[in-house]
């Protein structure tokens, strides 16, 4: 046995998303300031999105519609019309913001590359995350991209299966412990924990200490190396 | 060579779908009717589609955005709450509403599945879409099932060779001249337009009259009968 396939997660792996989210989430609580305070505020939003989450999915889509949303119930249904009109303006600029990839992250990419096949797993929506791929300069450098609307542990046996050898010969990286790290260990991948400086709330989870097959790294440039030791281990 | 994989598109070729938008287009234009008539109304929100869709790509959530933006245009960036709200209310009812197959549709895919791979292709919401594959009930029929940002050749001859045995052993059948039938001829599927009652604007182009792999069918019952022709042609 040997390790064939990197899966990786996108957003807050291979580029900045979330601080992109809470510039939009203070310019949203500032809009609405004459009706509540930042907590309240934004445990309302917290709210609506996570009911919200079953019929919209992830991605800036959902998130722009989740905002008029809260808007609305926070004003009693009387949202002001330029309200709407500065969320709908946060939500297009959030679908035209520059790519800007983490520290790192092409000299990994690069580097695993020429050993491994790479297989780019996110969910969101699917225009902005092929326009975020193509936008990174990354693409070539994976065997697939995957847009999918759940990361569950039969997302990663199917898509290891389909794009390599398997879940017990791939590795999956990424920010999240909830849909990066915990489903991949659960399908028998490898699964490496890289965290981003801010975690959206639903995405948090435990660390899964003491599995065989987990790891936790402060960067991705340290994800080529600790795939090595691995590698070593299986032999 | 012989046939081995059907492509089938999922909106308005499976089920009812152009239908719901109709009846939302209705609801959208009697909410505005103080701003403009139907003709006036229909042509801003296709103008504003059109100017998203590279933003916002296929399905509800970017049409429930594009209907309050239309608002905001008609109004002269005044839409009052309670039309935001309708239009909120809409796209969710949108999201959630029954999956209707189409007339002969269970007993075609049932008779096309015992023969061949069938593989779904569809544009729109990635949650919206799996939530009505899984409500037709016709799931367990295909092999694969992918949703896509944009049916291109390139899409059709990627598709065609993961699923199946390339695409010149794949006929592709849907509504759409401009999304199912063109770009799969010019993928080298053969390719089978079945119209539905209604076509949204977007989605019209010319009949490819005379192409060899082409074929213009009324309903989906016709499609097991017809593909049986051409693969007595190609023994």
């Amino acid at each position: 046995m040997t390790i064939t396939t990197i899966g990786l997660d996108a957003d807050d792996t291979l580029w900045h998303n979330e601080t992109i989210f809470r510039l939009t989430h203070a310019r949203f609580v500032d809009l609405l300031a004459d009706h509540g305070d930042e907590t309240l505020i934004e445990a309302r939003l917290a709210d609506v999105e996570r009911r919200n989450l079953q019929l919209y999915g992830y991605g800036v889509k959902g998130f722009t519609l989740s905002m008029i949303e809260t808007a609305m119930e926070l004003t009693g249904g009387n949202a002001p019309p330029e309200v709407v009109r500065e969320i709908l303006a946060a939500g297009r600029e959030m679908l035209a913001h520059p790519v800007e990839t983490l520290p790192g992250v092409d000299d990994a990419l690069a580097a695993l590359s020429e050993k491994y096949r790479l297989v780019l797993i996110t969910k969101g929506d699917l225009m902005d995350q092929e326009r975020k791929v193509a936008a990174s300069g990354l693409g070539e450098l994976f065997s697939a991209v995957e847009i999918v609307s759940e990361k569950t542990v039969d997302t990663y046996a199917h898509l290891f299966a389909r794009h390599g050898t398997g879940a017990a010969e791939a590795v999956m990286a990424g920010n999240s412990m909830k849909s990066d790290v915990l489903p991949a260990l659960g399908a028998g991948a490898f699964a490496v924990h890289i965290p981003y400086a801010i975690t959206w709330a639903h995405e948090l989870a435990d660390a899964p200490e003491g599995h065989p097959r987990y790891g936790a790294l402060e960067a991705i440039n340290q994800l080529p190396g600790w795939i090595e030791q691995k590698e070593a281990l299986l032999k």
